[in-house]
C-alpha cells in the first residue's frame, strides 16, 4: 500500500483540457468528429504533449494515439489508461478529453517523480467512441480489443456521403484497422465525468464504477385506427396514442419499482397522421432500457414486451417491437474497484460505488482484462452540451485518484 | 301531414354526384379548393343544373350559388337547403356535395311533380366550409349568416402565398363579401354523410341530428428536464413525455366516464429533443374536446386543466395550456327534428337521434332560424379520404327524407 504523498499537477491537466477544447469545428461548444482536421490537430497536439512528458508515442492503424512509459520489470502486459478524443456535435470540453488529459498528466508526473515503473504504463487517446460522424461507436477501443477486425463498417457514410473508408484514407490510415488489435493489455483504467446527477445530488467527489450497464433499444410500432375526432365516440376508438400512453406509464412505474440502477426511457415518439382533429392511427416510439445485470435487464425487457402486448390486445391495437441494439453489462474488476475505494479513504475523498448508465470504452476491455472506471461529478448532470462542467477541484481529485492507482499498479 | 307518395329521382342525384366528382385537382380522391378552377367549374356546372331543373339561379358576393323555387303564398322567408361544394385535399365524393346534389334534385323533383310551392325553397351550394385552402372555415355560410362581414380574413394566405382577397379578385368577386348577408332565411335543412361509425355500427339508415357539438381546442406545452437516458436514475427525472402520458390517460378515462357524446382527442404530439437516448425535456400536444351541451363542455375542459395541472405539479413539470378554438354547441330545432323522426316512421326508415361531433354549415344557422340536419351512414366511418362511401340505397333514403320534409314545409 502506497503511503507516498502523490500530488499530480492538476494545473497542467486543466491547461491541456483548455488547449484541447480549441481543436473544434465552428459553433457552440466543442465539435471534434472522427478524421476531421480538428480531430487530426488534437491527436497531433497530444502526441507532442506525450513526447514532451517523456513518453514514447505512436499512432495505430485507425488513429488511436498511445504514449508509453516502459517498465523495467520484464512484464509483457501493459497498464493502459485514457479515454476518447472525439466529441458529439456541440459537445463539451470534458467528455472523453478529461480521461485523456489526466492520463498524459499522470504518466508525465509519475515519470518525473519516480522514474521508470516496474510495469509498463500507456496513456491512450482513442480515436472515436461517440458515433457522432459515422454510425459506428467505439471505433478506437473496438479495434484495440478486436470488436472491429477491419471489415464492413468502413463502407458506412457520414451526413455528407463520405465513407468511413474514404475518411480514413484522407488521414493516411489503411482501409483495414486489423493491425490495431492488441493482445498485450493487462489492465485498463478510465477516468471520466459522470454525465449524470448522482454524485452532485449526493455531494460526493468520486464515483467508483462497479459495472457499466447493459443496454437494449427497441422501436415500438403501435397500429390503431385513425378517425374523426368529432364523429368517433370514445367507445368505438382504437387510439394508438392512448395505447402508447398506457405503455409508457407502465414502463415508468415498472422501472421505478425495479429500483436503481434500472432505467427505462422513451426518447422519441411520433404520432400519425399528427392532425389535431384526427385520432392517431399509428404511433412509433423508441425504448432505451439499461441495467448492470444481464438477467435483470433481460427479465425487465421481457416483462415490458408482455405488458405492452397485453395493452395492445385489450385495446384492439397491433404492436410490433423491434430490437435495435443489445449490449451486455460490463462488470468492472472488483479488485481494482476495491483498491480505488481504499485509495479514496486514504486521500480523504468522499465516494460511492455506482453503475454507469452510459457506455464507455472501458466496457470493451472488461471482458478481456481487469478494467476500472472513476467518475467525477457533472454540474447539473449535463453532458453532450456546451454547458458540460466539472470544477477544477473535482477534476483534480479524479486525477489524484487515478495517479495513485497507476502508481500502485505499476510501481509497487 | 303528408300522405302523398314521394319518390325523388335518386338516379339523377347519383349522376350529379359523379359529375361533380370530376371537378377535381389531380391526385387521389376529390380535391376542390375554394376559388380554384375546379371549384369554379363545379359551381358553374351546378348553376346550369339548377337552371335545367327550372330554378332561378344566382351567385352571391363570395361565390355561394343559389337556385330558387319561388313560393306563391306571399311568405317573405325562404326555406334553404344544401351544403358546401369545397373539399379537403384528397377528400371524397360525398362530404358536402351530397347535400348540394340532393337539394338540387329535390327541388327539381318537387317543381316537376307539384308545381310552385306556397313558401319559397332555395337550394344552396356554399362556396367553402372545410378551411382547406385558407385558414378560415364556413366562408360561405358565414357570410350568409353574418359571421363574416367582409373584414380581415381576406388577408390570410394559402400555402402558395396567395391572399384570400387575391383569390377572390381572380374569380371576379369583390373584396368585401358583406353583400352576401341574408335576413330572409326562415329555415335551414342540411343533408350530409355522418362521417362517423355510429349509424353503420347500429345498422340504421338515418341519423336525426339533435345538436352539433361545441368544440374546444388547446395546445398543451409540458416542460421537464432533458437528460441522459443512461445516467439519470428514475428518481431524478422530470420526464415531460411520461407526464404527458399520464395526462392523456386521464383524458381518455374521463371522457369515457363522461359518456357520449363527449369526445376528447390528442391528435398531435411532439416530444423534444426526440432522441432515443435522451429523456424528453419538452412535449407539445393538441387537445380537441367536444360536447353538445355548453355547460358540460366547459366543465370537462376545466376539469382537464385542473387534472393536468395536478399531474404537472406532482412531477415538477411546467404546463402551459393555450386555447386555440372555441365554438358553442348548436342545438337543432326540436320541432323540425320531431318532424324528421315522424317522416322516418312514415317512410319505414330506421333511425336514431344523435349529436354531430363534426362541424357543419347548419351550426351557423341554428342561432338565427330553425335548422335541421339529416345524416346517412358512412362506410367504416371514413371521411375526408378517397375511400369515403355511402351506398346508393343509403343516399337515396336520405334524399327521400329531405324531399318529404321540404314538401311539408313548403307545400302544406
Amino acid at each position: 500500500m502506497s503511503q507516498v504523498k502523490l500530488q499530480a499537477p492538476a494545473g497542467e491537466m486543466l491547461r491541456l483540457l483548455e488547449e484541447l477544447a480549441a481543436f473544434s469545428a465552428p459553433g457552440p461548444g466543442v465539435t471534434r468528429l472522427l478524421y476531421t482536421p480538428e480531430w487530426s490537430g488534437a491527436q497531433h497536439f497530444l502526441q507532442e504533449k506525450m513526447l514532451g512528458a517523456g513518453l514514447e508515442t505512436r499512432t495505430d492503424a485507425v488513429g488511436n494515439v498511445f504514449g508509453r512509459l516502459s517498465g523495467t520489470g520484464g512484464h509483457d502486459k501493459v497498464i493502459l489508461t485514457g479515454s476518447h478524443i472525439d466529441t458529439v456535435v456541440h459537445g463539451g470540453k470534458y467528455d472523453g478529453a478529461y480521461g485523456v488529459a489526466a492520463a498524459v498528466t499522470a504518466l508525465g508526473y509519475l515519470r518525473d517523480t519516480f522514474g521508470p515503473p516496474r510495469r509498463t504504463l500507456e496513456a491512450v487517446s482513442f480515436c472515436e467512441e461517440e458515433g457522432s460522424r459515422f454510425p459506428v461507436t467505439f471505433w478506437g477501443s473496438g479495434h484495440v480489443t478486436g470488436l472491429y477486425s477491419g471489415g464492413g463498417a468502413a463502407d458506412c457514410t457520414d451526413l455528407e456521403g463520405i465513407t468511413l473508408r474514404e475518411a480514413m484514407a484522407a488521414c493516411g490510415y489503411p482501409a483495414s484497422g486489423a493491425a490495431a488489435l492488441r493482445g498485450d493489455i493487462g489492465a485498463y483504467v478510465e477516468l471520466h465525468i459522470e454525465q449524470g446527477l448522482v454524485l452532485e445530488q449526493a455531494a460526493l467527489q468520486i464515483g467508483v464504477v462497479q459495472a457499466i450497464a447493459g443496454q437494449r433499444r427497441y422501436t415500438a410500432r403501435i397500429g390503431g385506427a385513425a378517425g374523426h375526432a368529432g364523429t368517433t365516440p370514445m367507445g368505438l376508438r382504437r387510439d394508438a396514442l392512448a395505447g402508447a400512453a398506457e405503455m409508457l406509464l407502465w414502463l415508468e412505474r415498472a422501472a421505478q419499482d425495479a429500483g436503481d440502477p434500472l432505467v427505462a426511457t422513451a426518447g422519441r415518439l411520433e404520432a400519425y397522421p399528427g392532425t389535431p382533429n384526427v385520432i392517431p392511427g399509428e404511433v412509433h416510439f423508441t425504448l432505451d432500457i439499461r441495467h448492470s445485470e444481464a438477467g435483470i435487464l433481460e427479465g425487465f425487457c421481457r416483462a415490458a414486451a408482455d405488458a405492452f402486448a397485453a395493452v395492445a390486445r385489450r385495446r384492439g391495437l397491433t404492436l410490433a417491437l423491434e430490437e435495435t441494439l443489445a449490449t451486455a453489462p460490463a462488470p468492472m474488476d472488483p479488485e481494482l474497484a476495491g483498491r480505488l475505494e481504499r485509495l479514496c479513504v486514504e486521500q480523504g475523498l468522499t465516494h460511492r460505488r455506482m453503475v454507469s448508465g452510459a457506455g464507455h470504452d472501458a466496457q470493451l476491455f472488461a471482458p478481456r482484462c481487469p478494467a476500472a472506471m472513476i467518475f467525477v461529478p457533472s454540474r447539473g448532470g449535463i453532458s453532450h452540451a456546451p454547458e458540460e462542467y466539472s470544477s477544477p477541484e473535482e477534476l483534480a481529485a479524479g486525477l489524484n485518484l487515478l495517479t495513485a492507482l497507476l502508481y500502485e499498479l505499476a510501481y509497487l
